[in-house]
């Protein structure tokens, strides 16, 4: 193992985001930030460490009644010339800043500084959140060793205002079809032009009203879009098939089958052919560690709109949430950056709920 | 120059059909052909020959007061395990029997076997019909050696049932395009899905009305399709364009220009780019070659939909027809064939048209 990025988890919060930033870390290529953090963890004596690929997991073992958890992802989207790190009045700006090496220096700093939390904490660093599930740490810890998530409450510190932002919407992915009969295009009447068809699809996509349901308080916003459109045999030829692929955002009251059967409904008399689904995670605000949580950060939670880790948790049983310094509209922007207030205001609420500060 | 292949001229025009089947020729793979049909014309005593590429022209210079063209491409489509020709009772089955070597045999027998023709004629045997324009052999003599194609009439002799198919439609090609505002698909609310609103092109494609109108005697058929349809930037982002590759078959008693202005109405409000245009070209059924040929084949013509090299002579001035052995409907696929009755009807028809008959 080589380690030629130290980080001063003593350090100000602020300090530590910054030193977290200027190590890049694209994802699938995590080996030098995973290394620093399981190093620097590895000197803190109250820790029990262990490391799963670029994965890293620290834990307090206070039998403690409640355990929770407290997650961020070491990786980021490619670099855009956003490197290193800039402070500028009272914003970082850099690659990661705000997704989310600001959350995950708040996760380091507790992680240093608090030896006897009044409830035990996992700490989990983890790879490659900003690609194909297959390779994010988290799934793959879930696989590898589901133990290591077990707690009664998880904290997943993506950007969100450093407001809680609760439960998460679900995701489906359809591929709606047409078909008709080729032919000549100079002949055309002899066929049957499938994109000609894929119009009703439009016309009900455009039609569309989203429902909006309110679940534990939160208002949900479902979508119904299509993100990709594609059909043509050549450019004399009337085609035979016409594929519009359609992505349901869907709140967290209804399962994945119930919102592909809205969706078949919705589409019927087409083909439809699910190629993608990923359940949503309901805010789970009424159990007593998340509303102990919610009223330390001030009583305000917000709807997570887009699917995130969050819904691993759940499907675990573990209610979730999402809370972290930065805007989730600057992610993967060429700009983003972080409020420092953000990263100070994260750290002190959550030290004060986990209270033990030395 | 090799010429492995011998071709009989003087054989009956089935066999010598035959024969050329039998020499593959796919486009751009014509040398052995074009070399076979060049060495034979030379033996023709009555012929000036030229040869241009993979294009021969063969030419009787009696200082009639006509001259006609009689043209036919000596490639084919791919190999599609559809040789050598095989004959079955009235057909003969293979690459090439159909479009057009049934034709090209037509016009070589009466090249070699007609000394003293009523009319001066131009054979035209060229290569590279069946792909991208620029290698086509007629556009290539059209650039290099116009005079040779100057003429009072033109035959194609294209696949027609044997039956004068007169002018041919236009084809204009557009991309018709619309655009809206990306997003992330969790909060699709804050961008404008551009394929949504690809459902008013495609509406007004299926409620489109096709233009029939008589010319000539003859009754025309527009079209207008969606050949392929494109848009999508990822399976989780509020797609920002899409477009839609419209080919219009436009009659010929319209210009390029009309057809475009037309279709700028037709998709009004949208954004409209042509990307490829070529014109029709008008019966002209009423030039006296051209009657005088209409009646010596039986007084019947039909419409040609399909767009077809008579545009190129109409191009240059010279009005032209296709008339030719086997059914267009069955050119490109894979069991082609041609009636041999339709060889040796037009082999007889031509015959009596241009007398001279030794």
């Amino acid at each position: 193992m080589t380690a030629q990025h130290r980080l001063d988890l003593h350090a100000d919060v602020v300090d530590l985001t910054e030193q977290l930033v200027n190590i890049e870390s694209v994802s699938r290529d995590e080996q030098a930030i995973a290394d620093a953090v399981e190093t620097a963890l590895r000197d803190v004596g109250h820790l029990e460490v262990t490391r799963h690929g670029h994965t890293v997991v620290a834990r307090t073992q206070l039998d403690r009644s409640e355990r929770v958890v407290i997650a961020g992802h070491l990786d980021t989207v490619p670099v855009n010339d956003n490197l290193p790190a800039r402070r500028e009045g009272g914003l970082l700006h850099g690659l990661g800043t705000c997704d989310m090496k600001g959350g995950v220096a708040v996760g380091l700093s507790l992680a240093a500084t608090l030896p006897e939390p009044e409830r035990d904490v996992t700490y989990i660093f983890y790879e490659a959140e900003e690609i194909d599930a297959e390779f994010n740490g988290l799934f793959l810890l879930s696989r590898s060793a589901p133990e290591l998530m077990e707690a009664d409450f998880a904290i997943l510190m993506e950007p969100s205002n450093a407001v809680v932002e609760a439960g998460c919407q679900g995701t489906l992915r359809v591929a709606v079809r047409t078909t008709g009969e080729r032919a000549h295009s100079a002949r055309s009447w002899m066929g049957v032009n499938a994109i000609h068809a894929a119009a009703g699809i439009l016309d009900r996509l455009a039609g569309y009203e989203a429902r909006r349901p309110v679940i534990d308080g939160l208002e949900y916003h479902e979508g119904l879009n299509a993100v990709s459109i594609s059909g043509g045999v050549a450019g004399n030829v009337i085609p035979d098939e016409c594929t519009v692929e359609v992505n349901h955002r869907f709140a967290p009251d209804r399962s994945v089958e119930e919102a592909e059967a809205f969706l078949r409904e919705f589409f019927e008399g087409y083909d439809v052919r699910v190629t993608d689904a990923a359940p949503g995670a309901l805010p789970g605000l009424s159990v007593p560690a998340a509303a102990a949580f919610l009223e330390a950060v001030g009583g305000q939670a917000n709807p997570k709109f887009g699917w995130t880790d969050v819904s691993r948790f759940s499907g675990l049983g573990v209610p979730a949430v999402n809370f972290g310094p930065g805007d989730p509209l600057l992610a993967h922007k060429q700009d983003e950056h972080v409020p420092v207030e953000h990263i100070t205001r994260c750290d002190r609420q959550l030290r004060r709920w986990l209270g033990g500060a030395r």
